[in-house]
C-alpha cells in the first residue's frame, strides 16, 4: 500500500510518500511545497493544488493521512493552514484518494507506542522504524512521514485485528 | 463590470453575481451551493470546488468580493468554513478571477455609509439598491450579494476618486 503523510500549510507543505506491506515500511519519497511569500494567498493556494496533484500522479498514492487541525495560540496562522489544508483535501479526494485523519496523540501512539510523547522521540522512531541514516529535513517532512507511518502501523493494527 | 460575491461555509456557500455599469448595478443572480451533512469534508470540498467552477464559467465574472475570515467563538466551525475558503479562492485564482477582500465594517461602509451599521441595515439597503422587491433568500446568497454590491461601490468610489 503506498501512503501520501501531509503535513498542511501555506509557506511550507511538508510530504512523506511510504510503501507499505504488512509490517514492512519504506520510505520512497519526502520532502516539501513550498510558497513564496510575496504571492497572494489565492495563487499560492494554487500552486498546492497544483504541486500535489502532480505529487499524487507521481506516487499514485491509495491513502493519504493528514493531521486534525487545532487552534491554539496563532489563530491569524490557523486560518491560513486550514485554507491550505481544505485544498490539500479537495485535491485529494477529487484524484481518488482516501483521506484518513489522526489526532497528535494517534500519530505518537503508533509511532513510539505513548501517546504523550515528545516530538523528539517521535522523530527518532520515525527514523529507526524506516531506517533511515537521519530524520528527514525539513521538520514538516518529517512531521508528514511520521503521519504516513502512524497510518501504515494504524492500517496493519486493524488489518490484524480484523 | 462582473462581480461575484461569495459568503463562504461548507454547508452553504452563498453566491451574487452583480453587473456595475458606473453608479448602475444590477443582480444578475443569487443563490446558494448546499453540501449535504453526511457526506465526508473532502467529498463536500470536491462539489464545492465544481459547483463554483460552474458558475464562473456561466457568468464570467471579473472579480471575486469576499470576506476576511475573523474567528470568535466556534473554532471547530472556524475550521471548515477556513478549508472551504482556500478552496474558493484558489479556484478562483485558478480560472483568472482578481479575488478581493473586504471587512465586514468595510462592507457595512460601502452599502450602508456606516461602518457600524446592523445586518438588519446593510440587509435593507441591499435590497434599495438594486431595485429588489424583497432581501434574497437564503441569508447566506443576501450576504453575498451585499460583498458584491461593496466592491462594485468601493471600485466605482475608487475611479471616481482617481
Amino acid at each position: 500500500m503506498r501512503i501520501l503523510g501531509i503535513d498542511p500549510g501555506y509557506a511550507i507543505v511538508g510530504f512523506g510518500v511510504l510503501e507499505a506491506q504488512g509490517a514492512q515500511v519504506r520510505l520512497v519519497r519526502c520532502g516539501a511545497i513550498n510558497t513564496p511569500a510575496g504571492v497572494p494567498m489565492p495563487q499560492r493556494l494554487v500552486q498546492i493544488q497544483e504541486d500535489l496533484e502532480t505529487l499524487i500522479h507521481q506516487f499514485s498514492p491509495e491513502a493519504m493521512a493528514i493531521e486534525e487541525l487545532f487552534f491554539n495560540t496563532n489563530v491569524t496562522t490557523g486560518i491560513g493552514v486550514a485554507q491550505a489544508r481544505g485544498v490539500i483535501l479537495m485535491t485529494a479526494a477529487k484524484l481518488g484518494v482516501a483521506v484518513y485523519e489522526y489526532t497528535p496523540s494517534q500519530v505518537k501512539q503508533a509511532v513510539v507506542g505513548y501517546g504523550k510523547a515528545e516530538k523528539r522521540q517521535v522523530m527518532d522512531m520515525t527514523r529507526r522504524l524506516l531506517h533511515l541514516a537521519a530524520v528527514p529535513k525539513p521538520d514538516d517532512a518529517a512531521d508528514a512521514v511520521a503521519i504516513a507511518l502512524c497510518h501504515a502501523r494504524s492500517h496493519t493494527s486493524r488489518l490484524l485485528r480484523g
